[in-house]
């Protein structure tokens, strides 16, 4: 496979006439849980962007992560020429060591996305198989038929990129997840100059974020929270502070080393996510630490109070997260005093609210000061933000990405405003197939797309029936009703043993269980008498006499699992 | 018991000399589930204020509703003279009939609590058992040593009430929930004239609302909703309306068929608590519906659908609320169709922001235009109008009340601010009883005050062990292993078998099965060669052999039960 590296022009349609389309293949991105993955086709060439991961939703019990299926690519294997990645979040690179296992293809990206990239791979002994070529914003690179230019962009991590997809059919413009940060705290603003070329010259299609288009106007510079760090660091000069950031939030952890530079404190890292991606960024000079300002959790005990600042994952409630941890006092570095200050520096993503309540109560319980207001910005584009990328591009067709399907059609009203025409904007589903010339756009069809479920080492073993059992195991419990038949006769010699988890505290449910076991004999006997031995029917006949006696008397439904064997 | 009613005067103290102190003692309501209860004690008296519920957090799984133990007040039932109740939200009054079958106390409270209250008694039979005593704002009662007198309050249930307790050693003020409303919808604003008079007097103790005590401000009258309303009826005329709110805000309900009247609309309500809130507060007064307005499901299809609006139980995204069933397409009488506007007037209660969202993907996907931004007010005071209570009553202690820790601790600040001095201002925790007179203010003991899980008809059978299990079950499921053993020889005669539920789809993971047999035979073989005939040792081998297997092939760890009959 060839791997030019250029900057490039448009690359000309293949045939004379009238083109084909160009194929635009969400493979997730587009519903609740926001695992990004989307092909582009055309003729014999597919690149990937991005290969993220999902956390579980509440229904899926005991998962650890979702995964994209990413079987039309595998059935495609010849065609796949690459992976092209924006940034570095977990929700658009985490998917990669999974999915390289099956298609080992090149990987494409800036070089903090592609040290944490490198950091994945490593722990998954991957990093000697799969191709890797570091690339800078404004290079251009050949993949198939295409070549993909990288744009300098801002999001609420350093480095992210968008792109511009030059195909036969057209140019299509990917933002990526970003912001318009004027002020960065790294780098330079989005290069909104290389979007209005890509507009002058004629964009075929805008696949832009929708994560924040609900909310009006424009979303604050990150140097906004540098300020508020200055504010705070001199309004809680005599406490220790604690903050708790995202890990990749580089540009954050970067303000609070400025701030603590400035008055005074020693920085202590705590958290292996935040170790780790502190370490990357900082060995591939995307954060600039001050000589002997970072210390060891160790030496923590050698400075007063007043002197240290540490900085911590966790801000989103994360049960196993250094932050809950500390609140709970089972950090075995670090316990709450009184008065100290702890400044959560990130919002509730919908769903963590509960648990991050919970650790602020228990961080106020211990004597802490807890800050959560005003110490966050966004790293997604508002509603004008997204309205400044419409009128540099000026597109011909919308496909709002990155998105539950409210913010989906809250976008398509956007880019209806924003002059696209109304046929011209295109709300997808994953999995949808759609097919894009400057004739028309139109889905021409529909592939796998569902999230694959992680449990363990399990990748893909626990499906629809093991999630509905444990469902019904978690609201009720169970009960196991084991008899023992004789071989032949079709006697009772042992049993029936009533053994129950989860349902009620046998202890104090005597009386019930002795019922039980009444119903369960009764159920029995009547089986026996009529010389049922077909063991299906009488497994029915227990579960459904003990299971209409359970909910008369308690109206609960326990899983009941009637085992029998025979001797 | 003497109840006599009467406008009171605040009670002398019992005796000459130091008088003993009032005991201020919160069996519920100071921590997250928010399930309000506390006793007031002095001497022979004890007067219970409020009864409510609460539901069930995250963890306790299966669980339907947690009411509050009052092991204290059965241990004290000749004391109890009665329960007075603020107002009729479910946090509020949910558990009365649960307790009052083992307390049978008086209650009182004004004509819509008690409505509401009714309601409750009658569906669990009580309504002929219960003594019950409506109260008019102003009025006072005497129960026991104490006198009560309500105040007219504002929240987001009409009727609700402030409450001043005279005690032999000073005046107990409790505000209830409440906000200052300068222009309620229903009555008149919150008594400020009664509590500036009783700061004049001398307030002992002011136990005030926490909820929105970390927002500045002033919260919104209700009546800016109903200019919402107006607007969005203005600018909907051609869609069908579906209005989805909390059933009991009857204001809001008022403020809707008002809107409904004035566009020339007709009124569907749906939803059980809906329709009995709007029933029970129509028949009371508290709602005016004009004549001809409201219609009943069924004659729906008689109008066009711009002549429609629908009311509906489900804002917060509860599973089986009317909203929830007709965003997933299994309501019974109610599909969306394209064009209509669906209005959540209400904000998201933590940890309900992702069932919220999924019904307004849900519903927007049917092609519905969903409408949450500005629909909703709160009911509770923000930090202004908490200042103006304090100015007015001006307590020599602040106790806050109605919150989460977090919500305590910044009230004490704010009381700090307003000149409470620093050791007068007092966090209790549920089941502290605090002593108070003009003298000090004491923790002087502790009684029992946590939840009763109420599971089914189940009420407190369901404890930590049962609630553990349940949690095992959820996260990984379980493998029942059957051995058979011949009495006395202890041989083998049958399995084991292996059954698992909620671990892995067995069909796909045959081998492993497989080898999980190899473990336990192995396990079984090793325990018998040894002779080792004690069942608990044999159980305990197949589960350490199994569990170790299971984590090194699969890193999980599910519920394992060895079950051995004997033949």
């Amino acid at each position: 496979m060839k791997v030019n590296v250029k900057k490039g022009e448009p690359v000309k349609p293949a045939k004379e006439g009238r083109a084909p389309g160009v194929k635009v293949i969400p493979l997730g991105g587009l519903d609740q849980i926001g695992m990004n993955i989307t092909a582009i086709e055309y003729e014999d060439s597919i690149v990937v962007i991005d290969c993220g991961l999902a956390f579980p939703e509440e229904d899926m019990l005991g998962i650890d992560l979702v995964i994209p299926d990413v079987s039309y690519l595998k059935e495609n294997v010849e065609k796949v020429k690459g992976l092209v990645v924006t940034h570095g979040h977990e929700d658009h690179i985490g998917a990669i060591p999974y999915i390289e296992k099956e298609l080992n293809m090149p990987i494409y990206a800036t070089k903090l996305t592609m040290g944490l990239i490198d950091n994945k791979l490593r722990e998954h002994n991957l990093l000697g198989t799969v191709k890797r070529k570091v690339v800078k914003h404004g290079q251009t690179i050949n993949l198939g038929c295409f070549r993909i230019e990288f744009i300098r962009s801002n999001h609420s991590i350093a480095d992210s990129s968008g792109l511009a997809i030059y195909s036969p059919a057209g140019i299509l413009v990917h933002t990526g997840d970003f912001k318009v940060d004027f002020t960065p705290v790294f780098g330079e603003t989005i290069d909104l100059q290389r979007y209005a070329e890509l507009g002058k010259r004629g964009v075929l299609a805008l696949m832009a974020d929708s994560t924040n288009v609900e909310r009006p106007g424009f979303t604050p510079s990150e140097k906004k929270v540098g300020r508020t760090f200055d504010m705070l660091f001199s309004e809680n000069r005599n406490s220790r502070l604690i903050i708790a950031t995202f890990a990749s939030n580089v540009d954050r952890v970067q303000q609070i080393i400025n701030s603590a530079d400035k008055y005074g404190r020693k920085v202590v890292i705590e958290g292996r996510s935040m170790v780790n991606v502190i370490n990357t960024a900082s060995e591939l000079g995307f954060i600039q630490i001050p000589d002997n300002t970072v210390i060891g959790i160790e030496s923590m005990k050698c400075y007063p109070d007043e002197q240290i600042v540490l900085i911590t994952t966790g801000s989103q409630g994360e049960n196993m997260a250094a932050l809950s941890r500390i609140a709970a006092n089972i950090h075995s570095k670090v316990s709450i005093k009184p008065g100290d200050t702890v400044i959560l520096s990130s919002s509730p993503i919908p769903g963590n609210e509960k648990a991050i309540n919970r650790i602020i109560n228990e961080l106020e319980m211990k004597g802490a000061k807890v800050i959560f207001q005003d110490t966050h910005v966004s790293g997604h584009a508002c509603q004008e933000e997204l309205k400044l990328i419409y009128a540099l591009t000026k597109p011909k067709y919308a496909i709002p990405v990155h998105g539950e399907f409210r913010h989906l059609k809250r976008h398509s009203e956007l880019a209806l405003e924003m002059g696209v025409q109304k046929d011209n904007v295109i709300i997808l589903n994953n999995g949808s197939v759609l097919e894009l010339s400057e004739e028309e756009a139109k889905v021409t069809g529909r592939v796998t797309a569902q999230g694959i479920l992680v449990d363990g080492l399990g990748v893909g073993d626990v499906g629809n029936i093991v999630l509905r059992d444990r469902q019904h195991l978690s609201q009720n419990g169970l009960i196991i009703v084991v008899v023992t038949l004789e071989k032949h006769s079709n006697m009772l010699v042992a049993g029936p043993d009533i053994v129950s988890r989860g349902f009620v505290y046998v202890r104090e449910s005597e009386n019930l269980m002795e019922e039980c076991h009444d119903i369960v004999d009764e159920a029995l006997s009547r089986c026996l008498d009529h010389r049922i031995t077909d063991w299906g029917k009488i497994k029915t006949a227990i579960k459904d006499d003990l299971s209409e006696f359970l909910w008369r008397r308690t109206k609960r439904n326990p899983m009941i699992l009637p085992i029998i064997t025979e001797v």
